[in-house]
C-alpha cells in the first residue's frame, strides 16, 4: 500500500464532495439555492464534532480542578459590545458602487484605482468614478429584541463566547469559591457577517467556538500564558494531527489586537491555496476585558484574596479554538488516497484517529444467507451499546470496506463461514488493512480498548 | 426525616434563588441590568443540562439504528420561513398607544374599552381613544446577512430546529441509506421574540429544543404516533420526573395548528400559579412540511420504496422537547425542604437522579489535620478520572454534607481517622442519609455502578 502524494489544491474540492456525498456537511438551505456561507452538519459530521467537542470539555473542563463551565446566551445586553469595543471597532471598511449598487471591501485586489476618486473603477460595472470613498461597515448580526424597532431594543448575535465569561466572572467565582488563578469555558455558537467567507466551514457567518479564559496574578501572566501555548498545542496532537503540519505563529506590531498584551496562534497547514492558517489563538489580554467591564457597567469586578487581604483584577489568559476549524484541520489531515497491493482500484481513506471517528466499528456478513447476516446484526446490537456502529449487508465486501474506509471507521468486523461454526470473526484495521480473528464475545472490549489507546 | 408540603407558589421563588446562588443559572448580562429574558447556565447548570442533553442524543440516536443525528445552522435561507408558514403565520396582535408609543398584546388584560375606538384606553399613560387597531407582529428575530441591509439579505434567526431537518431530508436519507421508517433528531437554539415571556427559563427568547422528526409511511402514521407517545413519556421518567406530576394533554378543534393531524403534550405540573405546562409536543405532521418545501423549492422531495417501486411524500411524527423546560422540570421536581431527626436546622435538598445530577461525589477530609487532607485529594483526583467530584475542607462536616445536597450531589465521601488506619471511607446516601464504609479503592467502582443504576 503506497500513499500517493497529496494533490493538496484538489484536496479542498474532494473534501467538500466526500462531506456532502457521505453525509459528513451539506450547504445550508441547499434546495433553496443555499444560504450564505453557512453548513450543516450531517449524520457523520454532528458524530465527529460532537467527538471533538467532547474531548475539549474533557481536557478543560472535567479532567481539572481550576476550570468551570459555562454555557452563556448567544443574546446579550447591547452595552457589553461598547464595552468590548465592538460597535465602535469590529468593522471592515467597505466601498459602494453608485452605479449598480454593488458593495466590496474596500481592499478587494479587483478594485482598480482610489475610490472616491474619478480614477476609481467598480469591478462589477466597469464604471469609472462611481465608488465611494470605504465607509466601516460592523460585521456583527444585528437584530432586536422585543416588539419595537428602536435603538432601546437593539441586540446583536455575539460574535464571540468570550465577552460571556467577562460579564460572569464573579458569578462564576463567588458561587464555585475557585481561587485565582482559575478558569471559565465554554463551547457555543457566534456570528458574525464576514464579507468574504468561504473557503468551505473554514470562515463563516456562523460557527462554533470553544473559548477558555483563565484568570490569574497580574505578575503570573507570562508563565501561565506559556504553559497553555504548549497546553493548546500538545490537545491538537492528541486529535491526531500530524505535528509536522502544525506551528506557531507569534503575533506582533500591528498584528496584536488592540487588547493583547501578547498573542500565538496555533496554525494548521491546510496545503493548496489556504496554508497555513489560525485555527486557535492564546492571547495575554491583561485586565482589559474586566476593566472596560467594570467601567461600563459601574459594577465593582474585583477579585477578592483573602489570605492577602487585597483586591485587584485579575489578568486573563485566553484560549480560543474554532470547533469548525479544528474539524475542518481533521479531516484534511486525515484526508489520503492509496493504490492498494494487488488491486487495480485504489481507495479514499480518512485516517481519523479512532478517538474522534464517527463511526467506530463496520460490521458485515461476508455474504447474505447461511445465518450470517443474523449473527452480525446480533453482534452489531451488542457494540452498538458502547459506541457508534454501522451494519452493512449490501454490495461486495471490498465495497464494504472502502466504503467504511472513506468515512474513517478504524475497525470492520465481518462474519463468515467461520464464525458460524467457530463463534470468531475478523476484525480488520483501516490503516494496515491487517486482519485479526477473534471469538465474537472479545470484539467489543478488544475495539473499546483500541479506541482508548 | 420528614418531607414538608411543598409550598408550590414559592418553589420557583426559590430555585430562582438557589440557582443563582450555586451557580446553576445566572441571568444573562446581568451586571447591565440584565438582558430581557434570556439566561445564561453556570458551572453546575451547565452541566445538568449537558446530562440530559446527552441523555436525550444517546436514546434518540446513538442507541437506535433507525435514526441519525444532524446539526443544522440557525441561519437559514428565508423563502425556509416562508414555506413552513413562519412568514405569514407566527404573529401576535400588538396594539400601539399613540400617544406614549407604548406596545401592547392586543389580549392585554390591563387594556380596557376597544383599541381602535374611542373607548380604548392605554394601560400606561391611560389616554382612551389613544390604541391603534391590532396590527401583526411577527415573532422571529430578524436580521441581514452581508453588508447590504435591503429585503434580499433578510435573514431570520430560526424559531423552531425542524425545519433544519426537512430541508435536508433527502440530504441525510441518501447518504446514509436509510429506509422509511426513519428518523432524523438535533439539538440546537432557537429564538423566538415573545411579547410576555417569563417564568425563569419556561418562556425565553432563547432557548435549546431537541427535536426529533420520524418520516414513515402515511398508513402507518397513527401506529408509530401512539409508539412515540409511549417512548418519550418514558424517557422523561427515566429522568427521576414523578409520574404523577407528568400528563398528556390532547390538542383538539382550534387547539390543532394548522399542520397537525394529531397532537399531544407530555405536560409536567410545576405547581404554583403555572401548574401543568407543556415540555414536550407529539405530532402527526403528515406530509404538509414535505409538501411545502417541495412547492416553495421546486425540488422533489419524494422517497423512492425501490422494493416496491414507487415514489412518496413520507408523513412525519414529531417529538419536540425543550430543553431549558425539561431542565426546570427536573429541578422543580427534585426541590424538597426536608426537617431533619433531631437536628434544630432542616435542609434543602435537590433530588436529583444521580444519572443527571452535575457533581457525582463530595469529597472531604473530616478534620484538615492529621494527613485527611492529602488521602482525600488523592481520592478526589481518582475518582474525578471516572465522573465529576467537588473536594471540600471548609467548614463543619454538617456544613460541607448540606451545601452538597443542596445541589444535589447523590453521594459524600468523607476521610477520617480510621481511614488513615485502615484505608476506608465513609459513602453517605443523600436521600437516605445512611453511611456505609468501604475500602477506599473501592469507591470509585461503587460510585459508577451506583450512577448507571
Amino acid at each position: 500500500m503506497t500513499t500517493s502524494p497529496k494533490a493538496a489544491p484538489e484536496v479542498m474540492e474532494k473534501l467538500v464532495s466526500l462531506c456532502k456525498r457521505r453525509g459528513f456537511i451539506f450547504q445550508s438551505s441547499e434546495i433553496y439555492g443555499g444560504a450564505g456561507s453557512v453548513w450543516d452538519y450531517g449524520p457523520l459530521g454532528v458524530e465527529l464534532k460532537r467527538n471533538i467537542k467532547e474531548l475539549w470539555w474533557n481536557a478543560m473542563v472535567r479532567a481539572r480542578d481550576d476550570i468551570e463551565g459555562l454555557d452563556a446566551a448567544i443574546l446579550m445586553h447591547p452595552r457589553v459590545w461598547e464595552a468590548s469595543g465592538h460597535v465602535a471597532g469590529f468593522v471592515d471598511p467597505l466601498v459602494d458602487c453608485k452605479n449598480c449598487k454593488k458593495r466590496f471591501r474596500a481592499d478587494d485586489p479587483r478594485i482598480k484605482g482610489t475610490p472616491g476618486a474619478p480614477d476609481g473603477q467598480c469591478p462589477a460595472c466597469g464604471m469609472k468614478g462611481t465608488l465611494s470613498e470605504p465607509r466601516q461597515f460592523n460585521l456583527m448580526f444585528k437584530t432586536f429584541m422585543g416588539p419595537v424597532e428602536d435603538s432601546a431594543s437593539v441586540a446583536y448575535l455575539r460574535p464571540e463566547t468570550a465577552q460571556g465569561i467577562y460579564v460572569n466572572f464573579l458569578n462564576v467565582q463567588q458561587s464555585t469559591r475557585q481561587k485565582v488563578p482559575f478558569g471559565i469555558a465554554q463551547i457555543g455558537k457566534a456570528f458574525r457577517n464576514e464579507i468574504t467567507p468561504g473557503n468551505f466551514i473554514f470562515r463563516t457567518r456562523e460557527f462554533e467556538q470553544m473559548e477558555m479564559q483563565f484568570f490569574v496574578e497580574p505578575d503570573d501572566a507570562p508563565k501561565w500564558f506559556d504553559y497553555w501555548k504548549a497546553e493548546r498545542m500538545s490537545w491538537h496532537r492528541s486529535l491526531g494531527i500530524d505535528q509536522a503540519r502544525l506551528s506557531y505563529h507569534e503575533h506582533s506590531g500591528a498584528e496584536l489586537a488592540h487588547y493583547a498584551k501578547a498573542a500565538f496562534d496555533i496554525q494548521f497547514d491546510f496545503g493548496g491555496t489556504l496554508g497555513s492558517q489560525e485555527i486557535e489563538g492564546i492571547h495575554n489580554r491583561g485586565d482589559f476585558d474586566l476593566t472596560q467591564h467594570q467601567a461600563f457597567s459601574g459594577k465593582k469586578l474585583e477579585y477578592f484574596d483573602q489570605p492577602n487581604n487585597k483586591r485587584f483584577l485579575p489578568w486573563v489568559i485566553e484560549t480560543s479554538v474554532g470547533a469548525d476549524r479544528t474539524t475542518l484541520a481533521v479531516l484534511t489531515n486525515a484526508y489520503r488516497e492509496e493504490s492498494v497491493a494487488g488491486e487495480d482500484e485504489g481507495r479514499t481513506v480518512l485516517a481519523l484517529s479512532p478517538l474522534i471517528a464517527p463511526i467506530k466499528a463496520g460490521v458485515f456478513p461476508l455474504v447474505k444467507k447461511d445465518g450470517m447476516p443474523e449473527m452480525a446484526q446480533k453482534l452489531s446490537a451488542e457494540l452498538r451499546a458502547a459506541f457508534p456502529v454501522f451494519y452493512d449487508d449490501s454490495g461486495a465486501i471490498g465495497r464494504r470496506y472502502r466504503r467504511q474506509d472513506e468515512v474513517g471507521t478504524p475497525f470492520c468486523v465481518t462474519v463468515d463461514g467461520e464464525s458460524l461454526a467457530e463463534g470468531t470473526v475478523t476484525i480488520r484495521d483501516r490503516d494496515t488493512l491487517q486482519q485479526i480473528r477473534l471469538p465474537a464475545e472479545q470484539v467489543r472490549a478488544h475495539i473499546s480498548e483500541r479506541i482508548a489507546r
